[in-house]
């Protein structure tokens, strides 16, 4: 880590510092980073917010994207104060990041008592066995609509 | 499924319809039902608001949350027209849904160029071998600020 990496990190940490003295949500930050400087930062928001995804990198992603005028952040470095839980983790690989940084591990959030790897565990369960149940219906109405998707001239991808 | 249960999802297949029409977004919708009546809806909104994590469900999720100004959703369901991916698999763990039900599949996804699976991959790698790196650094700075919200005496669990 280079010293300004040391800086960024030290920024997504003081606003996981501040956003829990401040009753924002959680103690969690994040910076992105683009060409050497922040262009985007926040804190957890889920409390303040009634927003259960307003984890602070999904909270600092809205906001780069929003500045860049881009759904793309692929030229992005993302500094977060703890490891991605699985939401994150897929709003990361949407936003299609260059790098990420992260301080503590899941284990140090499920020690109070974030507990990530619940999450972590249901995902590779079948769907039967998991603890919210996932029942599929309609399929082939929903595949109609892909069908037009992928046959429409005009669509932008992502 | 009961009747009411293939109305909520046809809505939710003609929301995801409806906005690959208007060019809102991908062709996803989801709905929310608490008690036997719609609460939120919406369709995938990533293209239209540069928003690589407004896909159907957490558009719907943030619409329900701020309309019962909670941050759980534990006596809703969830319609979504399309197994959700990983960033909104966790969202609806972190809003503790009661149930889900989904039209398409994963597969169904992939095969118009909405490759889920590859973040299920990579979510199962260990960091060093993921497709964007992941490092870690000063993690005790990050601990400590999870000491003191584990000593916050007015701390807002979620």
């Amino acid at each position: 880590m280079s010293k300004d990496q040391n800086t960024f990190m030290q920024r997504a940490i003081a606003l996981a510092d501040q956003g829990m003295q401040e009753g924002t949500g959680g103690p969690f930050g994040a910076v992105i980073v683009k060409n050497g400087e922040i262009i985007a930062e926040a804190s957890n928001q889920v409390t303040s917010t009634n927003d259960p995804t307003a984890h602070a990198e999904i909270a600092a992603i809205r906001l780069a994207c929003d500045k860049l005028g881009s759904f793309q952040l692929d030229d992005c470095i993302l500094y977060t104060s703890c490891e991605p839980c699985p939401m994150c983790l897929g709003a990361i690989y949407w936003s299609r990041f260059k790098q990420v940084f992260y301080a503590a591990t899941q284990e140090d959030a499920a020690a109070i008592g974030f507990d990530d790897q619940f999450i972590y565990d249901e995902l590779e369960k079948p769907m039967k066995n998991r603890k919210i149940p996932f029942e599929q219906t309609e399929r082939d109405q929903a595949v109609d609509i892909f069908k037009k998707w992928d046959a429409k001239s005009d669509r932008v991808d992502y």
